[in-house]
């Protein structure tokens, strides 16, 4: 059966990771794209079970922010892009939607359309450009923008995004944290000492400790992958939230010289015991990856775990995989992880030359979802 | 607004593309991994709506085959990779579903329990292995497995799956060929000259005009994708079923030496005005695409279209283009298409390694859905 196991319990650990790292800051947890595809209605109560509970969460759409309020999510919802039409920002304040402003825009919708005092909406992220060069306000237009909120009755949480905090030692990181401390001085100094600061998504958290300001916005680290490039999920005592598992269907032997799947691809170098296991790119396993892409065979008996390497294209309905290290007896029905505990997906992902981010993100429909017993 | 736009009047259009193609044959349409990505409850009634129709469909899974049942599709369902358990041989009777039959196991449960002389169950796709070598009886057990399902009352088809058809001189189609009309001559001549046969998907439809036999199996072409390298779905006379668009959420001006998104991977050669699309991997846009991939901005006030490439890093939820071709007025939330009449999704996956199939299956559920007025 081809199905996504979330374990709500690793979100919970992980989440007290994210308060180890950063014990001062408030968290906004990132459960934007259906929560990295391990499902917003999975997530939510995982944030609130621990002893250490998110602050807010945030999300990419105002449809993303009405589904978390009608799942009864009481707390912040910090909506990143911000509104797209002077339509989406009233819905906004009706929902009590917290909102970026990072054009103008959006600054003009809500200087003519104020919120309650009392409404959630009064809080804006005004998101300043220090070197992403994707949204938000730049020098010169910035400090207006804040003026013109602040005066109008808005508590503002200055707030940027990182290009290459993955990356510890990329020079521009210096130089977006100065640009974004200093700005924030500036607020301070000119406008209020009230106004927050939110600097550091998963890989600022990580690498960043000195920066991690009044919110940090924790995502890929809450599912149990790696935000950064030189240590794993390991390394970070993280666990792993998705299982992503099918099954052998079908047992054969392919001759030496043979040909597997489209395109021929990969030729058996002798005789070799294969099985064909019900996944696919159609379900959302990637279609391109590498010679050294593996699967764990599970054998039902004893638990018994076998790495299996995939060979040939990955279809739509189904893959191949060797298992010539797998008893006989093991094999038919067996249980196929294809990422969880191992392999990780951040593993998965490098052989498919790209991040887990995607690949969690891209699962279909058409996989079975079911919640981990814990 | 993120949104696929499914247009049924194309799917009908391609589906008599394959009867011109196969006037003698009958269709199996592959409406697997949800229609290929386009819905099979948008896409049932496509296949129905013409002056030709489909004769049954093709899926992957039982769950699928239910799914199409509760649909109101009456006619033939074709479980390509049949049943996985024997209670799932003993459901597919109870829905009359025709289940292929690729390995010994699925043979026993035929055999052990064989369904009522009216039943749909009765046809089975008996799966040869000709090259391929994923699924299938091969040369030494296939005969005997068709002569006991005859014998026990059930109509054969005899199938088998192209490995390279997509590559008309790819000399293993000559063999997989061969051995196809080799096999089902032994059949016809020393079992019944009932015996049906079924070789050709989308690909085989184009390239092997000879060899349609009785059922052809159409699936990317059904959705306006080309199934070969050497003909565009121009070519071919096939229009896409899906539109994927969204629309500019804000503009921007980046100075030249500014880098742009994640890893800073694209730098200004010169000031450049950029925009900003709400759409991202996390709504199935593919994340690694070289520098040629486009989107088609469309000016709402006069439907001028304007190629604009994706410059960056594809992000979960937004994507920046260049926009220094459009003209100021039309930017700011104009729509813009990802895929569809173009960029077609084909030249898509081409930018981003892979083929269209892929990207339309890979759709996660946040885009709105839609289908198209016609």
């Amino acid at each position: 059966m081809r199905t996504i196991t979330i374990k709500p319990a690793a979100i919970t650990h992980n989440l007290a990771q994210v308060k180890k790292l950063a014990p001062k800051s408030k968290v906004l947890a990132m459960v934007k794209a259906n929560a990295y595809g391990h499902g917003v209605a999975a997530v939510l109560p995982a944030l609130q079970n621990g002893e250490q509970q998110a602050d807010g969460i945030g999300i990419a759409t105002l449809m993303e922010a009405l589904e978390a309020r009608q799942l009864g999510w009481h707390k912040t919802i910090g909506l990143i892009e911000g509104a797209f039409t002077k339509d989406e920002w009233q819905l906004a304040i009706q929902h009590d939607i917290s909102c970026v402003i990072h054009h103008e825009p959006q600054l003009i919708w809500a200087l003519e359309n104020t919120p309650p005092a009392t409404s959630a909406t009064r809080v804006v992220w005004l998101k300043y450009n220090t070197g992403m060069n994707r949204l938000g306000f730049n020098d010169q237009t910035l400090i207006p923008a804040a003026k013109r909120l602040h005066e109008a009755g808005y508590q503002l949480i200055l707030t940027t995004h990182f290009a290459n905090a993955d990356d510890q030692n990329h020079p521009l990181n210096t130089i977006q944290i100065q640009r974004f401390n200093d700005m924030l001085h500036i607020l301070r100094e000119t406008i209020s000492s009230d106004i927050k600061g939110s600097l550091c998504n998963s890989a600022g958290i990580v690498n960043f400790p000195e920066h991690h300001h009044d919110w940090v916005r924790p995502g890929i680290m809450l599912y149990g992958s790696t935000p950064v490039i030189d240590k794993s999920a390991h390394d970070l005592d993280l666990q792993p939230a998705m299982e992503f598992s099918a099954q052998i269907i079908a047992l054969q032997t392919v001759n030496a010289g043979d040909g597997i799947g489209y395109g021929s691809r990969w030729t058996a170098a002798q005789n070799t015991k294969t099985a064909l296991v019900s996944i696919g790119y159609g379900d959302g396993y990637p279609r391109v990856i590498d010679n050294n892409a593996y699967v764990l065979v599970i054998d039902a008996k004893n638990y018994q775990r076998y790495p299996c390497a995939v060979i040939g294209r990955v279809a739509m309905d189904m893959i191949v995989i060797d298992v010539s290290a797998v008893p006989e007896s093991a094999a038919l029905n067996s249980k196929v992880i294809l990422w969880g505990d191992a392999p990780h997906v951040d593993e998965v992902a490098a052989h498919a030359g790209t991040i887990s981010y995607e690949l969690l993100c891209r699962l279909s429909a058409r996989p079975n979802r079911k919640m981990a017993e814990s």
